[in-house]
């Protein structure tokens, strides 16, 4: 018994009758040749935020890293396992890309569990509690914000997040270095899942703007 | 300064006057009711295998982390970040996914680097040797393997770190006990880059075979 | 000598010759039977954000108080002049409006200055500085939340300044029943002015929301 | 629930979809430089006189308050909150205007109110009273003349009120010192609802004349 659930079935049948015939030359092209994105994008596992889709993005596009909440963490040089370390450096030094793009998004669980549990003592073996305990000073910053309500410290933290990212993304000497040589550009973008807006940050000030038509 | 890329931007904006508009119902409605996927997918960084384009996936369908070579890390309760674990808690323990798929890929740049390291003393700092040394006895072993092509062992490499991953998943206790209950379901495929093919693995062989039409 | 500003005789001139040609029977009949109009704005004395404009509001449609950070103070019925509690009394009881809509905007000189002073001792005669002490506790707070840019605090306390003003409306005892009998309803709305979006508040929660079109 | 009366998010539509896309780069202009207007109108809440709208002005134009009756209470540095006061600060120390003018109009309610109480005792947390009792000296004069009709005996109060209101803005040590220099002048002006004339202040006289065209 081999079958995978129905509806990935009936998507993938969607995929192989439809957009691959046209795209085939393009999915042997790539395959043949390797990738070259120019891009790589770190984003949520979160079911409503493909970056794929967001940025109607095709095959060989973009080089995208999913975790809960979208966190890179601090450079950190040890004998673990790290994904997103091991990600990184595919991306800066295997493939050479020429942005990295941090993208968070509204009404993220993992951002909303950071500010449930912030200031709880966090179980062992609580692994989201962990992995979002990364941003756990802010959160519980944020979760302190009495006159904000729910909605703005949840937007409020998924922000700083990225801003948090974008930072460790810089303790990583050779996207530090990458950057200073102009040869790399880290950018963070907020997309809004109810309405579809995209918010860029601004690279001088770190707010989120709507960015100018293309 | 808070423009993106700009093919990020055209892409963007071709969603937002495209795909966003027939399906704006839908996104308000995920935005108000939170997503409900019924499946986890695990997959490669790589800008070629995105899981919605390959299962022609729209918004809330799909929980999908990505790393290197789509690989689960064994169970370990301790204190580090887990990205993995983290991701597979929030699908398991919040979202309640019924399946969990484990995508590898042709031609994946992580599959084959822990070739071509397999047996090398891996240099501190060095994130993808380390994190595909997760599967290094199963890359020595393919490596030393003469009788099969190059391609012959990339494809063999990646089929066995699928069940690898598979058989990890079983090591966190939640996932064992739901799929004991017969709760949740653990797949395995691999993709084609080159021909678009499908192919998922027989659970009771851990063959990997072409799925039946749906 | 009577003459006005150069500017302002010029676009009288425009008035007298264009939109008051269109709407003079408009305006005859609202000179003989009087204003009745259904909204009251509390709006900021800025220059770009007139409510008229915003709304496309035609003469006997707004009845607009305006004040530097579109604030209403608390009840108070002393012996001072107040110009705000003056206005909503003959919104509330002369005119009966049945809407209230506190509306702050983007970029707001009188909230910039709040959060620049918040925490110094405010000069005697400093008029700012003592009408923006308001929402100084509030100001305060924002103004060390470190985490988020200039930019964030500025809009953050922009929007906590309208649910301040709200909540103010509701200490005037005329209103507050008025509005427990369902024959007034107080809104917030944010304008920015950059981008010309209209954000409401949501009275449920308090978040600021595009509305819905009409 | 977060929608606006539906008569503002009508007219909001009217303006994002036509005088919002005509002046865009006039309000990211705007946005980004910051206003800097030259004139500071202070004109009354009432529905039928926004100064915009009199004026043909566009954002960025006018710095406008709006208070029942266009009042300014005379000068009084105390620990009070002065809406007025603030405002008038912010229009001539941040913003530097060079004009300010007083506006006021036809069939004004709260000029019919101070003729209809004057004489008589104010109830505390009667707002409109009380503010109107600025002019109450003046409002008792012209209500016992009784050679007068009502409507003249309105028009007076109107046109007295302005004066009234002018001399109060030289008891402001900055606006008299401004003034002093040739830096700011202050103007008066009467606005007839029903036919749309606009009357201005002669400084000399302090009559109202029709302003020569410009």
């Amino acid at each position: 018994m081999s079958n995978l659930p129905k509806h990935l079935l009936a998507g993938y049948h969607k995929f192989i009758t439809g957009y691959y015939i046209t795209e085939s030359d393009h999915y042997r092209s790539l395959a043949r040749e390797g990738q070259t994105p120019e891009t790589m994008i770190i984003a949520c596992c979160d079911s409503r935020t493909a970056p794929e889709t967001v940025f109607s993005a095709g095959p060989g596009e973009l080089f995208v890293l999913r975790n809960v909440g979208n966190l890179i963490p601090p450079y950190e040089p040890d004998e673990h396992f790290h994904s997103t370390s091991a990600a990184l450096e595919f991306a800066v030094k295997a493939l050479k890309v020429k942005n990295i793009v941090v993208m968070a998004h509204g009404r993220c669980g993992g951002i909303r569990a950071a500010l449930a549990q912030s200031g709880a003592p966090l179980a062992p073996g609580d692994f989201i509690g962990k992995w979002m305990s990364l941003i756990a000073p802010a959160a519980q910053t944020v979760a302190s914000s009495s006159l904000m309500t729910a909605g703005e410290r949840q937007t409020a933290l998924e922000r700083i997040s990225v801003r948090y990212s974008i930072a460790n993304l810089r303790t990583f000497p050779d996207i530090a270095k990458l950057e200073g040589k102009g040869q790399i550009a880290l950018h963070g973008a907020w997309f809004d899942i109810s309405t579809g807006e995209l918010w860029a940050m601004n690279k001088d000030t770190g707010d989120f703007e709507r960015p100018e038509a293309p």
